[in-house]
């Protein structure tokens, strides 16, 4: 029996969701660009192609557009379990419990997609409710009439956003939808091999996501650019993290081997877009910090990941550093929820080995004699 | 890059927790045989053999006792929680909140294996509450002084139980603990190998153990005893069931090719056991559909697995059938707790690939173009 701890190079199944060109930079959602997606495309319409598997004509987009904004209010058990939490409690475990408390009060029938939508529709106003809630702030109740980005930073500031706001928005969380095989998706897809329900996938789904392996590098990626505090310090961080074998956050992946092209695509926005003081200080130190990390672990294919920027584009749009795994997740729900029903079609319980190394054929020994 | 779907014969890890001999149909925790611990051991004895690797001195073992005790009290939210949805919801779903939501409360920085000690104390107290809440009974509080089994007994039926009833839960639970790996156990290595927490990888677990493959099994064998009624119905039963392409639930088994010792033990004490007039008449009905699927499904080494028999032990015990896979997951707690502990010690992310079979660079064609 071979031992493949990581599962490194082992297909667990087929897709035709997602491919990623790890050697190139590419990634590519149902065949198209994300290149071409972020460009022209928007998070409903991305939504529906995962989902479906092919865009959406304008009377469908429109219909499910509404079906999701319809979706957005959250029970009164999650809204008071938010409330009682969100000022003490790890975001991502208020998400995990709010997301199976969903679970335990759906009691429809309903398609696995329609349950993810609901489940889509649902978290920005989770993640909304923790932020107000933290700020002593009067919880928003979501505007079915916004699409689900204006709607997201309207419920977390109170106000419209301004277009470039809400795409910027759009953009980050188009790019977080899906991203083929990764822990959390795996996770989601160990539990549906059971025929467990698609909440508890979801739920173990944001359970792998919480890791700082995982989805939590975009905010540590964030926190070490605040700890640098200038671009003069950055060359000394970087070597003296890297020589303490600490690893740089926001760098290296499984399969990426150079630039990950979500890293680029959202670079180039916030390069673009007016920034305030302290948005452009932290700009500068992440181009830096990747600049350095690039010229050290580049040669062993070790490049910025989504991570290095998302937490910048999070934070500029004023959500809490802690909060950013669960926009993460709000996003990723989508990825998972396809790919759970995508595996289904043709199930198989996962159910892998270990190798006994342990001793075997030990005699019971009775309590007093040992 | 090979497509290995339920990574079959593929090892997570190695490990020197549990060794299964599926030709033999062998079981040993820690090296010693499962028939042994059966006999000679009881639940808290094994618990922790399983997390520290040897049997405890009696001094150890008083004193571990006593730390599962102290913990068994649930918190009022979780409580509430119970009470508010034990009567509709179903309590894979309460439990896999109700352990999110220890996660949420668990403000120490506890090691993974006093964590899991709390996990473990807790579930017990919150299946009984389920069970007394739909019955409109009050709950019971439980008391430190009674072992973990008895205890469990007496928080569900209000009364201290027999010698021998203890006992047959004890032996239950024990064989419940581990069992290598299984998709619930992979479910919280993924989870865990992104450096999340305790809590979430055993929310994880819970959400696989919930499916009809998994922990869900030992309730539909039961049911199925229930549906065929009596003895006499049995062959046609399973010759109907098996020739309409169902399979027959509490059998089949990834690595047994052969009867799994943990079947065999329970089979063996419920035989032995006085028993009610139903119990008696479950207890044929099962025996005579287990002679009959060997007799089709043995050659192909399709056997009786734990859940053939854990089910009506269970029932005898006076639990609720659907709360059986949450009996499986209080005792699972441990050998998911151990995995993950084991599996730390030399941490590598879990993530596999997909084969993309779609296809590639698709042209971007504006939604009224479609
Ligand atoms: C994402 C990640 C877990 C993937 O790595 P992996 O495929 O499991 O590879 P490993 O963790 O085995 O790392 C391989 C080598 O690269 C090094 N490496 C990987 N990422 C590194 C980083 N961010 N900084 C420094 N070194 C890194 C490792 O130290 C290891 O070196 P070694 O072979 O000398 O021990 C890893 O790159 C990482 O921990 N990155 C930081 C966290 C992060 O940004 N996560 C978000 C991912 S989207
Ligand atoms: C547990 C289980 C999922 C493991 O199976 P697996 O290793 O994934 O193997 P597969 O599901 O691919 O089954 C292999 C073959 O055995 C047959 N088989 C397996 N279990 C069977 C059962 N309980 N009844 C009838 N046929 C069964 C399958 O139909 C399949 O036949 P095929 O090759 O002609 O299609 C499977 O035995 C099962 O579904 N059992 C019933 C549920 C159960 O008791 N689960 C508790 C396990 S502890």
């Amino acid at each position: 029996m071979e031992l493949r701890k990581g599962l490194e190079d082992i297909a667990i199944k087929e897709t035709s969701i997602t491919f990623i060109d790890g050697e190139l930079g590419r990634l590519y959602y149902r065949g198209y660009s994300i290149f071409d997606l972020a460009s022209f495309s928007n998070f409903e319409e991305v939504a529906y192609l995962i989902w479906y598997g092919k865009l959406p004509t304008r009377h469908e987009l429109d219909d499910f557009k509404s079906r999701l904004a319809e979706e957005r209010s959250i029970s009164d058990e999650i809204a008071s379990l938010v409330k009682r939490t969100a000022k003490t409690a790890n975001p991502m475990d208020v998400l995990r419990t709010s997301v199976s408390m969903m679970g335990l009060e759906d009691k429809d029938d309903g398609e696995l997609i329609t349950k993810s939508m609901k489940i889509t529709a649902k978290i920005p106003t989770i993640i909304s409710s923790i932020q107000r809630t933290r700020a002593n702030l009067d919880v928003i109740e979501p505007d079915p009439s916004l699409s689900h980005s204006e709607n997201f930073l309207y419920m977390l500031h109170g106000s419209k956003p301004s277009r470039e706001r809400s795409r910027m928005l759009d953009v980050g969380l188009m790019l977080h939808i899906d991203h083929e095989m990764n822990a959390s998706t795996m996770a989601c897809l160990v539990v549906a091999s059971t025929l467990s329900d698609i909440y508890s996938s979801i739920v173990a789904g944001i359970s792998a996501l919480k890791g700082p392996l995982h989805g939590g590098a975009n905010s540590e990626a964030l926190r070490q650019f605040m700890e640098i505090g200038s671009q003069e310090n950055v060359e000394k961080y970087v070597l003296n993290r890297l020589s303490s074998g600490q690893r740089l956050m926001g760098f290296g992946h499984r399969i990426y081997k150079s630039l990950d092209p979500r890293a680029k695509i959202i670079k180039d926005y916030l390069s673009k877009v007016s920034k305030d003081e302290e948005t452009q200080r932290l700009f500068d130190i992440a181009t830096k910090v990747e600049e350095i990390g690039i010229r050290i672990l580049g040669k062993r294919g070790i490049y910025p990941n989504v991570d290095f920027y998302s937490g910048l584009l999070f934070h500029f749009l004023g959500f809490d550093l802690d909060l950013f795994p669960t926009i993460f997740a709000s996003a990723r729900v989508i990825g998972w929820s396809a790919h759970v029903d995508e595996y289904l079609k043709d199930n198989k319980l996962i159910r892998p080995k270990a190798i006994y190394v342990g001793d075997l054929g030990k005699k019971y020994v009775p309590i007093d004699e040992r």
